[in-house]
């Protein structure tokens, strides 16, 4: 089973997300047990401190390294291996589908998220084996990006997802954006169905999703498609909507 | 006050996140109302069916636009401008700090989250404003991206952040990435707090920052060193980092 701590000053967070769906469907399988601890157990100072001033001034405050040492070391002995120590932080390398499908091999993984306050670079230098930034836009702290790293490794364990509830199909394992879908009703307010989708011809039903596919791909991430392997007859359809007559 | 809707298949997922920290914070000083609704009670199938085979054929489910029209129609009657009906899915555009601030400048947001399924094209063409993706990166649903969103918004309203939660500085606001921080013990484990942080010369001690500022974003983040206006005197700095004598 692979274990998941969280060092957390608001382990109340979690409780929604781990909970539900996905996340606590592979814990009632025992594929993964998660554990979300509050860091401030760990400090050993008498008024249960955390954080203190940063040296040279400024504004806020920064987490103080004893209780985050402290912590990981005692959740790392319950390890054969090291653990991957893993730091919420927007300094960090930007998450991808790569590194999720990277940490899934990992048996053990400890994510420490600040909240508000910065971090004694101490922890950094000796403590975190992988600082992650989920995106470019700030937030409060790094709960939410833990719990989205959670997430996207989870659900790639075995026997996780069922059948029942694998995606229509995953962006990004493609390489392109995924073609447009639809459901019933065929017409809704008017609005129709494309008529290729009711033929009934798969053949020209995979020719047209191909096709969207390659033009979504164009319109919304051109960068995509630079690493794609494309065939001859992609590499025309491009150049054909880039080129209409 | 600014009206937050989510409509989502698991709302329970929402509780520890938004009765939380600063997300909590902001509710109750009635900054900020979040609204999160099953979209399963709009159905008008007998069973509250939500979703259906994708026509065509294909693994997986695909979201009706029934239940998510007429949940967007009877949350949109509260406004009175047109509210922002964001879409989290891979396909969006790359959420930013930008988008942040533009969307903190809305009185009425309504996020739409599927949850496995992929979603009817009517949806998008009709209903959305805005399609939004956290990163590139496959998670089990909209809703962490919504949370993650929802975060970045909220603590740029005004009066949500007091002091003492303001981040000691972020990164993104000033263009580089954050300068390491220090707090006591200046000494813990043998592993010591750089001299210059001691020294009380607060010219020197903003020289440092400045420099470790720019060396972190040329070691971790060079895309943002290009957008950066440097001075004279940084990009002094940075030639005698990259060609040391």
């Amino acid at each position: 089973m692979k274990s998941i701590d969280i060092l957390t000053l608001f382990p109340e967070m979690f409780s929604g997300v781990f909970g539900h769906s996905i996340l606590k469907k592979a814990a009632d399988k025992e594929i993964v047990q998660y554990n979300v601890v509050n860091f401030r157990e760990f400090s050993d100072n008498k008024h249960q401190q955390v954080d203190d001033y940063p040296y040279g001034g400024g504004a806020g405050m920064v987490l103080k390294p004893q209780p985050i040492f402290d912590a990981v070391e005692d959740l790392s002995k319950k390890s054969k291996s090291s653990p991957r120590v893993i730091l919420m932080c927007p300094q960090g390398e930007r998450y991808t589908q790569a590194k999720a499908e990277e940490l899934a091999n990992e048996d053990h993984l400890i994510f420490v998220c600040g909240h508000y306050e910065g971090y004694d670079e101490r922890i950094r230098q000796h403590v975190i084996t992988d600082e992650i930034s989920i995106g470019d836009y700030v937030l409060t702290g790094g709960e939410l990006g833990a719990m989205v790293v959670v997430d996207s490794v989870v659900r790639l364990l075995p026997d996780v997802l069922g059948n029942e509830d694998s995606p229509v199909k995953d962006s990004f394992s493609s390489g392109l954006l995924e073609h447009p879908q639809y459901t019933r009703p065929a017409d809704f307010r008017g609005m129709k169905v494309p008529e290729v989708l009711l033929s009934g011809n798969h053949r020209l039903i995979e020719e047209w999703r191909e096709k969207e596919s390659l033009k979504r791909t164009l319109d919304r991430r051109p960068d995509l498609l630079k690493k794609y392997p494309l065939s001859d007859q992609q590499k025309k359809w491009l150049q054909q909507r880039k080129n209409p007559q």
